[in-house]
Parts: C-alpha cells; structure tokens; sequence
C-alpha cells in the first residue's frame, strides 16, 4: 500500500479535490476533522459517543476521499486508542476523539503513546461526569487532561479552543506541536463548541503533507534500519536518563509552547480568567462591564499545558483580585492558585455545575460583587 | 466453595479459623490484603501486573476460606473493575488492586463508581511510567489519585501508607471510610512497601462483619424497595443538585479525614514532606541530621486526599524553608505549593526518577544544602 | 444470592420451596429449566437469542431461590460455554442454551467439553438459517447436533422431544446420561415445542441432589488429590490410547442409551420417519390416514444421536416404502438411508423450508402419493 | 484507497514483481498462500494456531507487497471470519486460515457468509481432536466441513489436496468456485501435506485479477447502485423461497464440480477410498500390491463436498468390496456407504487415532485381509 502511495504521491499533490477548503458554515466537532485532515491526518480510530459523535462520522465519511485514508470504529475505546498507538508508530498523523468516559477508557493508551514518545492528536468534547453524568458542556476533566490521568509524569500539550475556527486550526497546531515534540496532543472542548456552528476559513489552516519521519517503524523493503519504539527501560538507570531526557522535552514544551490570549487587561484591576467556551461568555460580560466603566479584563490561557504561570502571575501583579470562571468544581482554579505561588493576590470562584452554563448577565453580577469587595467575600477560594 | 462453606458455617461463627490474625511477618502486598479480610472484604476483581502480584495471589486463595467469598480473575482490567463495581453495589465489601497502567484501565470505572457513589476499595502499587515503564517503586501517579484520572469532578480518599502495618490498617480505614462516605477509597502504595516483609500485627486491624447497607442494590424476595444506583442525571438542573450534594460530601470529608504526622516538628526551622516510601528514608536522613543538631523535622500526608492542606500551612508558618522528596518530576510538590498559597516560603524539591530511591545520606546530603541556603539555589521550585 | 442461602438453608432441606413441582401449564422453554433444575442443575451460563429467550429469563429468575445456584449472562456466547465448562468440571449441573448462530458459536467450547469428558447440558432452539435466518421453527441444525460441529470426532448425547412434558424430562435424562457417561448432552428443539404452552407434570421429573463427582476438579483444603481435566495429549500414541476409551464409550452409549417411538407400526405397509415438533404433525396425518384404512406407522427418533439405525432397518424390513418428514434441506434423511444400508427400501424425503411448517393435511397428501406408488415419483430420494 | 488503487490498476498489471511464481520448494502452508495470492486474493484475516502457523506468516509477509493487500490478525478467531465476511462482501478475494478449534470459532461466521451468499477461501488443516487435542494429522473434522458445523443447511465447496501443487491450485480453485457460486470454499487438509515441502510449478496455477463483482457493497461515489448483503429473512414464505434459490444453487454446484481422481481402478475388485493426505500413504500400498497382482484400485475424492455419489456408486459396482482409510473414528466413511446406498457392497473401515498416521505397509496387510475375505470380517462396517 505505501509502495502505491509513492508512485502517487505527485498525482495526488496536483489534484486535492478531496481536501477541505474555503469559507463554510460548520460545527466545531467537524471542523476539528477538517483542519485535522489538511494537517496531514490519514487515520482516524474512534468509538462513538455524545457530544462528539460528528467528529466520527465527519471521518468515517472523509477519510474515504483522503488517499490512503484509513477510518476504524474500534470494538471499544480501549481498542481504538491501541490503534492510534500502531498507525502513528508507523508515521502516520493518526487521531482518535471522544467524550469524557470514553477518554478515561483510554488513559492508560494515552500514557503508552507518551511513554513511546509517538505523536498524535486526542480530541475530548467534556460533558458532565463523574460517571455516565450527562451530555452537557462541563470543564470537569481539565486535571485529566493537564496532569495525566494515565499513570507515570507525563504531559499532554492540550489546547482549548474557544471558536469554531480555532477547532480548525488547533488540529492543525495539535498535530504540529506533536510531532515536533514527539507527544501526544489533546484539543480540549465541550459540546458548546464542538456542537454550535460558525463560519470557518479553511483555507486559513496550513495544508500539511507529512514525509514519513525518521524515527517511524519500519515497512518491508525499507532501506532504512528499523526502528523500535517502546516504553520499557528495564533497568532503573536506564530510565532515569530516559525520564531526564523527558524532562528536558517537557521543559522545552513549557519554555516555547505556552499560548494565551489577554483582552482588556492593560489597565484593569480585577482579571477573569477562563478558557474553553466559558472564555465566550466572560468576554461578553467583560465588554458590558467595560461598558459601564468598571475596570476589566480577561486572561484565556489557550495551552491549558503548559499552562502560562509565568504570563498571568506577571499580569496578576497589577490586579486587586483575581477571578476565576469554570463548569467544574474547580481544577482550572489550583493552575491560577500555582501561577500566584510567591505572590498571592485574592482569588474568587466561581463555577456552574451539572452542564448548566453561564450567562454573560451572571458572570457580570459576580465580577461587580467582586470589584466592590476584591478582599473577601464567599466566593474567596482557599486550597482544599 | 460452596460446599466448603457449608460446611464451614458453624465453625466460622464459632472460632473464626479463616480470619487473618496475630502476630506475622509479612510482605505489604498480603498485609493490605489481611486487613481487607479483616474488615469485612468479600470480593476481589483484579488481573496480575507486577509488583503487586502478591496481592492478587493471595486474595485467590484466602477468598476460598472467607464465607461467601468471591475471587474473579478478570479477563481484563476494565472487566475487574467492573465487576467490583457491580459486587459492591450489591452491597459487598469488594476490592481490586493494580499497578500503574492496570490503573490506567480502571479509571473510568472508578469515575462511575465514584458518580453512583459506591464504596469500594482500590490498591495502586505504583511503577514507573509512563507506559510499560518498569516495575521500580515510582510516585508518579500521585496527580491521577488525588485528582481523579478519570473524568468528572470525583475525588477518592487516597491513604498513603509508609509501613507493612499501615498497609493492614490502611485496607480497614480505606474500607470504613469509603462505607462511611460511599466513595471509593485508595491505597497508594509502591513496591517497596508492598514487597518488603515486616512484623505485623493483624490484631490491631478491627474486625468487621458488615451488614448489608440500605442502599445497597436489591435481591429477590427482598422486603426491601428496590435501589437504583446510577450516576446519569440528564436533566442539567438535576445534575447541577447532584454535583452540590457530592461537593457537600467532599467538603465534610476534607473537614473530618484529613490524616498525617508530624516528626521531629516542634523547634524545627526546615520542613522535609514526602509519604510513603520516601517518608521512611527522609525520616532516617532526619534523625541522623538532628543527632548533629540540624533543626529540621518531617510532615508526612497519611490521606494525600483530602490533602491536610492546613496543617501544613500551620506547621510551615515556622520554617525558614521546605523540602519536597518525590518518586517523580513533581506532583506531590503542587500540593505543597498549593498549601502555601497566600503565605509562600521557599520550596525546595529534589527528585529520583526512573525507578531509583533515595538513600538516607543522599536526603540529608540535600536538606544540608538547603539548611545552608534556605531562600536560593537550584532546588528552589517554581510552578512550571 | 448468598444471604439468601444462608436464610433459606434449613428451610430448604425441610420443604424445598423453591423446587419447581407440581403439574402446571407451561412453555416448553420454561419447562426444560424446570426439569433441570429439579434434576440438580445449579448453574446456568447463556446470552440472549430467539426463539430461547423464555430459558435464560426463567433461569435468571429461578436460580436466585435454588441453594448455591449460580446464574450469568456472559458477555458472549463463547464466554457462557467456557464457563460452563468450568463450572462441569467443578462438579455442578451446569446448563447454556441458545438459538441456531448462538449455538455455531459455541462449536468450540462443546468439542473441548466433549474431549475433557466434562457432563454438561446445552439445549438448541434451532431456527432458520443460516446465517441470521429468522426466528421460525427449523430442523437444519441436525448435523451440527448428531455429527460434531465442532471439530474431532466427539459425539453429544442428542435429544428430540415433542412436547413440553419432554422437554422437562428431557433436562433431566440429558443430566443423567451426561453424568453417566462424562459426555456433554444436547436437547435438540425448536420454536414450535420450546414456545408453546401445554399441561405439564412436574412431579413425573425425578429430583437429584448430585454429590460432587469424584473427578471433579478439586478445592482447597479437599481431602481428595487434585484432578486435572484437559482435553490435550501431544503424544500421538497417548492421544490414541485416549481416542480408542473415547470410541469404547461412545460405542457403549450406542448400546446402551438409544431411544425412539413407534406408534401403527405393526402392519404398517409405509412407514413415516420424524423427530421432534415435526414428529407431531406426522402423527396427526397418520391417525387421520388410518382412521381411512391406510396401513401406515411413524417411527419417531428420540435419541438423535445415538440414532436408533438397527431398530429402524428391523422395522423397515416390512415397509414398501419409508418417507421422512424434515425442517430442512436434508439431514435426517442421510440417517434413515444409513440405516438401509445394506437392506434398501424406497426412502421419500418431504421438506419445508424457510421456518414454514407442515399441516397435517399436508402431510397426509405427501404420504398417500407414496402409498399409491412407493417405489418411484419426485420426492424419491437418492444420496446427493 | 479504491480510488488509488484506480488510478494504478494499469501500472500494476505492468510489472507483477510482488506475484508468487516460477518453480519452488515450498510447504503446502506456503503454496496455498502463494496460489491464493495468483488468484487475486488481497486479504487475509486470522488468528494463529499450529500447525497452520506457515500460513499467516506466509501472508504477513506477502500482502504487504500485494497493491491494496490487507493483512490483520485478529483479536481472535471471531474476528478474523467476521472481518473476512466484510472484506469479502467488498468484493475482495478474502481468506483466513486456522486449525482445527479455530475452524470451530468461525462456525457462525462460515454460516453467516454462506447464507449471505458472500464468496471466500476458508483452509483447515486439521489436527487431532477433540478439544485441545494435539497438533499430529488428523481427518475428524470432515463433518464439520462436509455438513456445516455452523447452522443451518449451508454447505461449503470443500476441496481436499493431496500434494502441494494441489495446495496452490486448490486456493485458485477455491477461489474461483467461490465466486462462480457466491459460496464460501474450503481447502481441507492436514499438517502432512501443510507442512511437508515439495516442488511446486506456480506458473501452472492462473493468474486472476479479479474486477469488483457487482453484487459487491458499494463504497462512496460508486456510480452503481447500493448492494445490500444479508441473511435475514424474517417472512417464512419469502425465507422458503430464498431456501430454495439456495437448494438450486447447492444442486448446481453437485451437477458441476464433483472432482475425483480413480488410479489403477479399471479392473480392480476391491476398491481402497481415501482422500487428502491418506490417499498419498493408500496409492503407495496399492502400488505395491499391484507388483505383487492383487487388483486393487484407489478412488480418491477431490471434492468432499460436493461428494462424488454417482462416481463412487459406478465405480464400486464392479467391486467385490470398499475400504475405507481415514484418520478419525469414522466420518469419510458415511459418505461411502450412502453413495452404496441402493447398491450395497462390503465396506470395510480402518482408521488410525490420536495423529497416528498409516504406512503403506500396513495398509497393504489391511488390504490383503480384505483381498482374501471380502465379505466378512472385523473391519466390516455397519451404520452406528
């Protein structure tokens, strides 16, 4: 099948009628596959289940005109992933999507890919847990996603779009960042964005047509040594230089890869920070409070990991307090509590639970509360 | 066994010959397994993965002397995990125990556990990862047992043992406080203290003949009205009351269960914090500085969730500085960074990775610099 | 369960409640877990299928009340017959049952059941196929059940009720041949006996109580040594001392155990060959052809394997002609022409096909054509 | 990838480099993958298991130099037919191959591709049965083969080699048979003739390049129109009627493909019958005896389904008496006594156990005991 592929390599290049394009109106679930397939992704595994199941059925369908694309509905979560792991070691731009329980169920895959340091692209459209919960838009996973919920240190660059275009070009950014760091990535969203439906500009996500990489598992008749990709390192020495040498890569990530995005900040004293979908609904209570006078601004860190401690303590620094805005019980919270770690300034929670959303008219209620008392107050967070 | 405990049955209720007890030498991966037994566990699902292969080994046989025991070997991890799922919710006292990447595979079980609110008990002896790793003691699933690797917002009672005689009365504490609060608990343990064999007395771990809870799900011929347990609540506003009831029961649990220990603290100007395994080298590294007069003392986490986050800040308001010894890139260390969130000091963190522990010289090697120089130097920790 | 064992043990002994008895109106379906379980079977292990849904809803119901009794939907149809397999060779009754796909599924299992000499029942509800078919009375699983469909040459004990009374009693003979001869049984039924409801008396069922046989696998703390049961011999000269046993018995249930039905036989000049629900439409076209003055008998298989060969040649001898009735391209038909071999008689083979039935009017049309002229005409059968 | 393989079909058929050909010493395994692959096979789909083992390896290898060969493993013997099912019912020339409990897994599976009239290549090279048996040669699985171990009244065109070349060109044959009738093939043999090498001339088996046929399931812009593959037919008439476009299709097959092969039978008066690996060790003994002027011929069936009846009954009229030579307790043999069936003649019936095989010299006794009495003795056979 390579073989073919390489006989047809330029056939293919002058002719990409298959490839998504131009100006459409679509939903972010399929819009994360088109922008994933114009970075170069040929593979896609999954098991279907709400609120991502576009994403599925956008592949199953495109991956048909993709030349030598391959689509799999797995037997089961567990499968898939496994799948992702095989295709990706063999150099492929390999992707797998899911929702909450069924990305628990591929944790322990997650961590394998990390350990073998194969990249790959991991989309999670949260919903409401613990447990089966509900389909509703949540931020409940934001640990799982940043800290590992596989065992041993890894990390996942995780991006959290917060429009329907940037699910485009963040499976575009995903992939890139993967296999220039050889880790898996992960695009972090919820059913609000993956399910609403946006103008998008595909033609704004770069078009990728990814060589087969040096360090991929070898094919029959290669001329070049086989490769071996593994986790295993026996031997605790051993894998002590292996864990520094992640390390390292890790703190490369973390120097270089740190996104964020600030709106009205340069003169506020109170700052909300949130990501995701809630970032949408801040923005629009900040503009209104603007509006009104009150001194305002947002913080969105758009890498969730690495996360930009060092951007918002800088920020923070000039605030009277600083407020938080999550559909969890609080986990985006500890990140903004670490990045004040030295130089501690009065942090307010506040959260939504169930898949209830906020409205721009409560997030405003709360921000005014919080500009009359930035010292105490209810909402005051403390570690716990 | 059926056969063998009707032939039992007057005799267990006379002299309780199958009860685990007296005075033993024994490895941690049986002592948590005695304990389990002691306080009532009927049930065990798991799947071989070393190092905690002897637990499994040894709930196989005891479990045929227990009345009505139950041990399954599962044809998977995700199947185990399950199947303590459906035995607990039956009312059972059931158990399943891992290491890293089984655990991996058994976390979306635990979030539905967690989210139907079914206690249960999980044994994690932690390898390193990430992936295959190896089967060296490792603490680099800290982050996914204090913050749940699997989706949702749920949260399991970690106790964190340090010695074979923990590792019975840990099994018990974890089993009555999960029943307590209907939640899963977790021993979080390592190869060194699951493999090393140690004096135990079993005595001192209570006996348990627990009765069938009320909410336990029904059986024919039951007077009982029949339960329901599930953790789906499609409704948004429904769930939303579930998420406040669950957040109640986490808020009393991190009022009522915080546990751990202080050494050596009273007069001490340097604060070593480890648990588990580490705890017992820095606690001989310690010893040995105090005998040349170095102020110093250890606070170790016996629950490192709840964190006793207070505690700690109470205890750190005294030190010049802090030391954080970890099995991993950093975990434990955000925890402590946490806790000192509002009253910061500077915290040292040294490391061992790949598998390799501490000894006691290189510790008091490390907190020798650090008494030194307690405000700069490498060691000094910066949320990253 | 185990509680309610515990409750029940003394109460058991003294009235077995829970014992199915007494004459009552049921489907065949329930009537053969009925007799089952009063011949001692405890153990039930199957997957839903039509037209055999009644078997396992019944067992899932009545094994909660029978002493020890264990019942599970396996999550396949390969994992039930495995488990049946284990739990026959720890001495229990144990039972499966299921429908024509379900039962190909399980070929594997029977044959390593059949080659460990393990006893066991397994009941077939044969519908059309093959393949998914549908869910209408069929006899096209004869082969499957009286030459192997799984592979080597084992042979199942085979039985073919035709009414409800025998199926109930069938459970049981099938119980106790199985143990007999350590050999799995099979109740070879479809939809029109296993569905329909008539009066059936229990009581005419013998009750077993099985002591554990002495082969069993053993258990812990059993004075008894260990047995190992396995189905493997790489030697070929061990295998074929073991083949020659296994041939030895088989011969001796050829002997010993066949069973079968003849009704107008003694001046019959036509005899009518049919096994099973096809046995009764027969019956009803012969009673109506005699009450005319034809000179016409049916031979009725009871046994299907080992098939009655010499009772049916003896009986043969005084026929022009002999016809067989049959769901199904042709299979019972190859039985009935081994059993001329070497004293041919014009033998005509009727079919329906598809799930169709015959009508007794039917039947009496096909059989008066060979009454007219039994040596020649279309439905005259040769090997094919 | 279709739309690929399209565009490359012409300068594939330039240069066949990857083809199997020219003359080899080959195992049969090999040769029927190699014969396999010059029929246009381009999937194969199995699970390994001795002693078939040469095969799966054969085309791991081979199909990735097959343009569009797909070759998976499966996760077990389920799988694997289940996959051949889809990739046959796409049009590919799909096979899989096992051993004797793995045929007995794809029951179902082979029931469900006859009755969806889907053509593949099914080979088993049979061991020593039942169960887990050994992996020595064996014949007890010609019921299963010849009368469908699955459900229902499918049958399989089973072709049984006796020489490698067979091997090779029974592949292509099965193949074409398969598609020429919409019916799944079966190359039956054993571990003698899978894993014994001989020169094989693989020119002398055609090349096909099969076209899409077009009952084949459709894929996206296909101009046809959707096929739709199935075996459900829950109407009874309309399943009656589908049964008898089956049976017309099965009695076609009977009327065109019987194979047969007679040696030295014109004047002989005992006839030897043995197919496959068997037929090689009875042609040595009947050479032999033929120097020595005892007249004795061989009929050695080609295909085992359709049987050759008529042949065989001609043949034998001639004869003072048959023997038949299998390895097994006795399943050939019913084939032989219904094609006398009318006509009968001693037949006398020697086996070998547990992967015993024959030697010509002991065949060559058995035969002259038959020589001298043909009438009666032992080995004489009766319907049991």
């Amino acid at each position: 099948m390579s073989q073919l592929a390489e006989q047809t390599t330029e056939k293919v290049k002058d002719d990409l009628w298959w490839m998504p394009k131009g100006r459409q109106l679509m939903k972010g679930n399929h819009a994360v596959c088109a922008g994933a397939i114009r970075a170069g992704c040929t593979a896609y595994f999954g098991y279907p289940i709400t609120p991502q199941n576009e994403a599925i059925e956008y592949m199953s369908d495109a991956l048909l005109d993709v030349p030598n694309g391959i689509f799999i509905q797995g037997e089961s979560e567990v499968a898939s992933v496994n799948m992702v792991m095989g295709a990706a070691a063999a150099g492929r731009r390999a992707m797998t999507s899911s929702s909450s329980p069924g990305i628990s169920l591929k944790q322990e895959g997650i961590s394998y890919i990390a350990g073998m340091e194969i990249p790959c692209l991991v989309m999670n459209v949260v919903r409401a847990g613990p447990g089966l919960g509900n389909i509703a838009p949540h931020q409940g996973d934001y640990f799982q996603a940043t800290r590992g919920g596989g065992h041993g240190d890894y990390r996942m660059i995780c991006l959290a779009p917060n429009s329907v275009q940037e699910m485009a070009y963040h499976a575009y950014l995903g992939f890139e960042l993967a296999f220039k760091y050889r880790n898996p990535s992960m695009v972090l969203t919820d059913g609000v964005i993956g399910q609403m439906m946006e103008p998008v500009d595909l033609d704004q996500v770069p078009m990728v047509f990814p060589e087969k990489p040096e360090w991929a598992v070898g094919i029959k008749h290669s001329p070049r040594p086989n490769n071996l990709l593994n986790s295993i390192n026996l031997d605790p020495e051993v894998m002590a230089e292996y864990h520094k040498k992640l390390i390292g890569k890790y703190n490369e990530i973390r120097r270089n890869e740190v996104r964020y995005d600030e709106y009205m900040c340069d003169d506020a004293e109170i700052l909300a920070v949130a990501y995701g979908s809630v970032s949408r609904f801040v923005t629009g209570a900040v503009r209104e409070l603007r509006e009104k006078g009150v001194k305002i601004g947002i913080f969105r860190p758009i890498t969730v990991w690495p996360f930009p401690y060092e951007a918002l303590a800088k920020r923070a620094a000039q605030m009277k307090a600083l407020t938080v805005f999550e559909l969890s019980w609080g986990q985006l919270i500890e990140d903004v509590a670490l990045a004040l770690y030295g130089a501690p300034k009065p942090v307010h929670f506040f959260a939504r639970h169930g898949g209830m959303v906020f409205t721009p008219a409560e997030i405003a209620e709360d921000l005014l509360k919080v500009v009359k008392d930035p010292q105490t107050g209810d909402s005051l967070w403390r570690p716990n």
